[in-house]
């Protein structure tokens, strides 16, 4: 079972657990946490991205009990448009210069505050967006300041689980996810 | 040598034997099994997988020795397509929501019980099958209830021998491997 | 934080920070350093290269501090220039067979003495360039002899960080570093 | 420095170097050992495959101490003639059924017997070519049939450094190693 982070005081993961409780949309930056961080080029620039079906699976479900989920990203490729179509993300924010703005539209056009809205990113340039969220989190290969910043850190690697770790945390808080444990086990 | 599970008793072991030695069909989830679970995504989806050439090797070899070989996959792909006609699979069925349905329509169709079908998958959504099938088998990377279900884990990785080593498994169990060694070394 | 060595002595350190200090321009090779080495082959040769997007954020901060960056490849690819191109890099210096030639007039052209350039590099083949530039820098899957030549030993693999550490410690030696971490904490 | 296998004892690595002293043509089979045998498939096939740059290094600075190389591949694709090409290795055998008879054919049009010939494989199917050449090399990730067969065993993964590795060894075995080197460090 994730946990708010491996050397977690009790004290840390019962507040990831009250955050993720509050959880209406939760968005994720693109490469560095649904991808392990590399870009692939071929002649003409970006022409791949890998995606881990771990995450997919993680994100359908987290949908299905009800949270919103929002992609965020400083890059664009029409990579990512793909797999958010097929996972029927709607807001696939990319190419974005500036998070905080884009993530206060987000929100202000659902009606939600900041602190229903969880965010997982790697980056620096994510830390704006991770210090204004309810619920903040990185995948243990996020940079040291990230990491120090974040109230869950996903065990898994990013682009490998990372982001499905998040979801069943959110789910798991919620109370949402022994539901849909058991009905594979019918 | 493959066992039952990493730290499985010797009458788990015993027990997984028993099971294989009854396998006639020996069914493989895709992405996650025969593969790490990365997907690649170009601008207009998902445009490669990624096979092991070991696993293409045991299938191969558990398929001369008499067993049927099936693959049961949620997702469908092109790439699936070929390379199952490469290894000369005949059952290779894709986009299936379904698979306990899937499952029960393949056995009959073949005139065999649920007993003589081993299935390995990874992901909730291959539990049905694998608590209805005679042989359940993981990759040590699935998740902690599949993991938790199967009679056989393979130690090696998704996508680069997991599958290799529940051939072989079987193999050993039906009393077959020793003939395909002893043809490598005459 | 990275440093000279995970071993390396406290003197050894101090001179590359030293070294590091001078440092007007960065130079890197492709293969082995900003990629993992492997090359990607299809039916006409060379077909894709995986850079990581950490180092591609540690350039663009390296620059944006006032540090020249430059690629020297002894291989061509349009995806080198690609990646370039989209990062601004004006030298990237492909197909180089005499790499100390080329570095030579690299700096002859921008009026800079080697103590200014820094190189990093994991083969025999950037031997040369690596004794002769002021801060030679190398990922710690770099060739034993290359090892034995570097001033700086980044940690982080080889196409997935490597460069991005070389990069903040450049920026760290220099005092730029900090106020780019500052400003998003602001 | 590679070994012939890390635990080998000191008389093993006197063999595996005098074995490797009479080697006048190197023989590398592809999949699991130019690769580290994953299969890249797109909707019509194998469309990819990754070779090392430290490979090809190492495969150039053989051929250039005056030691022939070959692919021997039981597979058959256009990006290994691709790099193979580029390599200028002028005997790339692929589609081969029956690697002993191909690689007789290949040593008596040489002129070679089978003591001048080292082969690296992986799988069961390159048992019988390991046990007839003069120098049986495999990765460390090989079946554990062929490691027990093996004179020398690459520490470096297959497809990242282990054919680097065994080229290396014959050129140490064979004192062609020291001037290379000494060239970089001019």
């Amino acid at each position: 079972m994730p946990a708010a982070a491996p050397d977690a005081p009790e004290s840390a993961q019962r507040d990831a657990l009250e955050r993720a409780r509050r959880v209406r949309i939760m968005i994720f930056d693109v490469d560095g946490v649904l991808t392990d961080g590399r870009l692939w080029y071929g002649p003409s620039g970006e022409s791949l991205k890998a995606f881990s079906v771990l995450d997919g699976h993680g994100i359908k479900m987290l949908m299905r009990s009800g949270v919103e989920v929002a992609l965020l990203s400083g890059r664009s490729s029409a990579a990512v448009s793909a797999r958010a179509a097929e996972l029927r993300i709607r807001h696939a924010l990319q190419g974005i210069e500036d998070k905080v703005a884009a993530f206060g539209a987000l929100l202000s056009g659902l009606g939600l505050g900041a602190d229903s809205a969880g965010f997982m990113g790697d980056e620096l340039v994510d830390l704006p967006v991770l210090r204004r969220c309810g619920f903040a989190c990185a995948p243990a290969s996020a940079r040291d300041l990230v990491l120090r910043h974040a109230h869950y850190v996903a065990a898994a690697p990013a682009g490998a689980g990372a982001a499905r770790q998040a979801c069943e945390f959110v789910m798991q808080a919620q109370g949402t996810l022994d539901a849909v444990l058991a009905k594979y086990l019918a």
